[in-house]
């Protein structure tokens, strides 16, 4: 669809491995990415609404002039806040931007698609259809981490093919978990298992087979084994899964 | 392969995840994508016959200039068929014009992937080879539906990763299962399992685990499960189960 | 990062599916696909010391003008013995020719791409930091093929998904296994499975079912399945583990 529309544009492929439904997971993907890439059209569709009365919508982002395309879920406002915020935000409805049939079940291919390569194209944001106000846009619910004193609760929030699992815990969230005399390990735990974790800066510090708590280049903490698979060791996590992490006897 | 012939020439990646042997299914993953695209010369190898004498096909088809490239197993013809029918068909066998020492293993690199970057440069298709007579290629034996009376038979065409069963039923076939009063369901039988199933315009119409028929995005009736995995549901289905469709107590 | 850095490039993805660590696989994939590639950046990452001082390497090769980008770990040698072998080794060790904030955990972000992308846009290899001795850098142990007299040791290199198990095996190293009058199998022993194994041409010679010895479009004898797949005959099979092959009654 993209290059029958705009021939020549350049089109890079972020993931097409997020799992059926998981909003939350492709907004966190694709919150990771785009701040690396040139001025672009960012496209993304997770869409479990689609056929229903969900708008499809283009957002600008302060100060910068790329745009992002997508359903009206949540998916873009996280990628929209590292690009600088939402400045404007419009639904997509003209039909003469789209394949006239649009099917009801393959909105990425007859409205999504056709809408990015026309802004490619360099046609405005505004010829797509009304404004919307960018308070009314759908927002997921945060990832939340709460501190318990001494430990703190989250949840994972992604799991990548190494089986690292990261967490929605920040590394400023640890502050509060400083190691008292003789402790070298954080505990954590997941559902019935707990694992003493070592805090390290890279997967390949300390022996293989360690269990370590890494800052990931998302910028999240990650739990990890080193050469290893934490997803294995915990026999599998998906996101949402909620973890405690403190020191050792803290988490109750 | 083809940039080194063919240097600028855009390469659109369709799937590179058909099942080992499943010419079929390549040949419906191909059929429902071709018309999406501006004039392009459209190479699949899906080819469990390499190293064999099956020949090496470029077809051209009726009022486009878009040309497709493949081995003779049928993999071609449904999409020859979106794209206007076939009008020429010619055997690959000039080895001025693939990768000189053939491997008997990997005609994709070898023959099929030079071919159809020659074609991108501009070559015409009799330098490949001698024409073929297009009556003469290998066709597929079309996905049967049968009328039982009150009850279609047909199979499974695909699964897709959301685990949705396309079917070779079309919505047209489903004229004669004109539901009584009171019947709100169609029966949808695989192997030992009966399921109710609602007819539904989209994915996300009715509630979250609703079982549903849906006409997808290629235009095919498919088995789904709102926000679910209907391969799930069944236990797993594979492209050619039999299925049965029909008002409730009509197929038996 | 490659096209923010230099927009235009031609991008062609070989792999992203190497399992997770697997050096020697990665090797191997990229050494049987540099030479089909027009002069390029060969920008390869399976980097299992990332963060530790393993160096960031740029090799160049004798005779060509293709370089490669990747990790000092024995991933990118064998590519580069395929383009004509190391003509000079530098490591990327210039700040400002990758990520100013460099992450110790995703250098294929922060370090690679750059590198790759520069290079791209014509920054001379010793541009980058302090030129490497070329005997200095990490080799992997070769695969070792054992001729134990009509019986050769070897092992599964990688297995593709057809299920297909590549072996160290070339079709130089069968020589000393002539059959004698009335044998047409090898014997094939993989852990406690003894398999009798047809030489053939191509993977469809011979009977569907038929368990097969071809020298696929590697140059590596693998174990093959017609239309099926070996790796699920022997229960899967991991690169590395030890295969005998013989005539029959020579293994023991």
């Amino acid at each position: 669809m993209i290059r029958g529309i705009a021939p020549g544009a350049e089109i890079a492929d972020i993931s097409h491995l997020i799992r059926p439904y998981a909003v939350r997971e492709g907004a966190l993907i694709l919150a990771s990415s785009v701040s690396y890439f040139p001025q672009s059209v960012h496209l993304a569709v997770i869409d479990p609404g689609v056929g229903s009365a969900r708008r499809a919508l283009i957002l600008s982002v302060a100060g910068g002039s790329s745009v992002l395309v997508g359903p009206d879920n949540g998916l873009l406002l996280p990628s929209a806040a590292r690009l600088g915020g939402v400045e404007g935000a419009w639904e997509i409805t003209n039909p003469d931007l789209g394949l006239p049939d649009r099917s009801p079940t393959f909105h990425g291919r007859d409205v999504f698609a056709p809408a990015a390569a026309h802004l490619v194209r360099g046609v405005s944001p505004d010829m797509f259809g009304p404004e919307v106000a960018p308070g009314s846009l759908v927002r997921l619910p945060a990832s939340p981490v709460q501190d318990l004193g001494g430990c703190l609760s989250g949840e994972v929030t992604l799991v990548d093919r190494f089986g690292n699992l990261q967490t929605s815990f920040r590394p400023g969230d640890l502050a509060g978990l400083k190691p008292a005399a003789g402790e070298t390990h954080l505990e954590v735990r997941l559902g019935a298992l707990t694992l003493e974790a070592t805090l390290r800066k890279s997967y390949s510090s300390g022996e293989p087979g360690e269990v370590q708590l890494v800052e990931d280049s998302h910028g999240c903490m990650a739990l990890c084994v080193n050469r290893g698979s934490a997803a294995d060791l915990v026999g599998g996590a998906d996101p949402g899964t909620p973890v405690l992490l403190g020191r050792p006897g803290f988490c109750l």
